[in-house]
């Protein structure tokens, strides 16, 4: 039995879509029918998630016919490469430009399920299915598809919005706790940047999300989801303020290529940059001492990293240059002015960076 | 000294971008300057083009800093592979969001540099600076970009709009003459599609196009991309009405791809494919036979290739089935009711198709 937990729309300049929460949803067949029409399908999975849960969904799609491509799982293979196979399982299948693609799985197979589908044909349409509390929180919704690059992260992709996101919370019972974990500093993200009342509450209900209890998880799933429906909602295409959830991102996506992606999950990087953001801005004077002291503490309750020990302070500043931030040559940063106000800037002195990643990284 | 001909605007829902069309206007510095700003640029041009006009392009850019990448010429190397070594460079130069990439050569490397500004840092600008007639009167206008897939032409790619497109009428001064009349049947085109005096202005100044006659070229370009930019303010992504652009395109991209893109050009495969929806047109008593002869007599007399002998009539149908038009399974096709009136339809049987493309491969 499906139950639906809470549901929100994105609102956007020329279209509007449904996020939906709650529990056994990707087994609801009456529920994808509102959803999705009735027409062929390409499922995009992983090769660990699609075995635990591509057979219920197909099920529940039945009578449409489901052609799937399981995609090797995890960061490092989030490449053009990997998104070329998916043209050629379309190309293959003859998909039209009416074709549907539906992404089964985490963060990584959404971002190139939804990359697939921007290019394909010059863009079709697609649903998400996240599988992982990151993806749940985050990559799912707002459109942004893409892939690595050796140089950097995320630099080869497409703004393209699905036709819906579908969070099944049930999927989290076989999420492994260090990418449960992970997820959770996407959670926390959202409090720092603009909720310190949600802050407060992760303060007070970590222990309860660590244990999976299904309403901690389901209301921290909406709170997060409700915030960054609203941003994009008011800045699509990342003009202005939907640069604040890149909040710690400039720090960890310079971790993650340091690192070839291979060693640090995605929400290990954007915890431990998340603090050395905070640790920037006390050291500006902008943040209270004590309010990052708050973060470090529930970062490591969350058992999430909190320094770069052993990575090298100029590759990451080297690392950092390539950013998506980046104006004329400047490394524009998200810093804290508190706990629930971020701020993009340019106005800082070098040195406080320097600083920053040689204290994060000794 | 650089003479404009002509300028037009390409009128979007969200924006607008000017089309100029002249003499020497890539050597024109101050044009430049108005059109975009003063920063860092990639230019992306190939082997052919590149030798004879990006110097003097370059210099006309000045102080600006000029990265070049020659692309292989020919639409055989118009994969995401190539598309991947214009990313890899802008990667390599540390191009930010605000970086601006000019596409200085035919359809194949226009077509390429703007999927890879559409992909890069999910989008950045880029000027069209075509040097091909079939370039300066259709690919360059429109903002659909992207590469071909070994099962089909542009099947993968991105709507991306440019910020302006400088037509240069002096570079088709080097144009050998098959891929100038390669260009001309796109200019035919329009004149089918929805402009009966033009089709007839074409008749009258073959002979002068044919010859390079300034003034001649200089309003056929003008008339077409004014045809072309009111289709693309009216329907910018295809939803309707564009389609219409791709009169012949079905027949010719199958074509196209039934010779491995080696050896039709695409100007050519698309008069051969114009042909044949006249053709099919009058079998099925839509368009008067005698406006297909005259269709027929333009085509030869501008050298264009007027069927396709040697190929397979059941290849090309099954090459059409995978067209980014097919709806539901169902190719549809750009018909012709008159010269000057094209219409988009799935109505028709299919013995009629079967016919035509038999009767063209004998």
């Amino acid at each position: 039995m499906s139950t639906i937990a809470a549901q929100l729309t994105v609102e956007l300049a020329d279209r509007r879509y449904p996020i939906i929460i709650g529990n056994h949803l990707s087994a609801d067949g009456l529920l994808l029918d509102d959803m999705i029409p009735q027409r062929d399908l390409l499922l995009v999975s992983n090769t660990t998630v699609a075995p635990l849960y591509a057979e219920t969904l197909t099920a529940a799609l039945a009578p449409r016919r489901v052609v799937r491509v399981d995609l090797p799982d995890g960061e490092s293979y989030k490449t053009l490469v990997t998104v070329q196979r998916i043209l050629d399982v379309l190309v293959t299948n003859r998909f039209g430009r009416d074709a549907l693609v539906v992404a089964l799985g985490g963060g990584v197979v959404g971002d190139m399920a939804g990359f697939a589908a921007a290019c394909y044909q010059r863009g079709v349409a697609y649903l998400q299915v996240p599988t992982s509390l990151l993806a749940q929180v985050d990559s799912s919704v707002g459109g942004k598809t893409g892939v690595n690059h050796p140089g950097g992260k995320n630099l080869i992709g497409a703004f393209h919005q699905p036709v819906g996101v579908l969070a099944d919370t049930s999927t989290l019972a076989t999420l492994p706790d260090r990418e449960l974990r992970a997820g959770l500093a996407e959670v926390i993200k959202y409090g720092l940047i603009i909720d310190a009342g949600f802050f407060g509450w992760l303060e007070q209900n970590l222990d309860a999300l660590l244990a999976r209890d299904a309403a901690a998880l389901a209301y921290a799933i909406h709170r997060s989801c409700q915030t960054k429906a609203q941003i994009v909602a008011r800045d699509e295409r990342e003009q202005g303020e939907r640069a604040l959830l890149n909040l710690g991102h400039t720090f960890g996506h310079a971790i993650e290529a340091a690192t070839s992606y291979q060693t640090w999950l995605h929400g290990e990087a954007v915890a431990t940059g998340m603090l050395m953001a905070a640790q920037m801005s006390a050291r500006l004077g902008w943040c209270p001492a004590p309010q990052v002291e708050r973060l470090a503490r529930l970062l490591e309750r969350a058992g999430l990293p909190t320094n770069a020990t052993g990575l090298g302070a100029a590759e990451l500043r080297a690392l950092m240059q390539i950013d998506k931030k980046v104006a004329a040559g400047h490394v524009r940063l998200i810093l804290l002015k508190d706990i629930g106000a971020a701020v993009l800037t340019g106005d800082y002195p070098e040195a406080a960076l320097a600083a920053t990643l040689s204290a994060s990284t000794a």
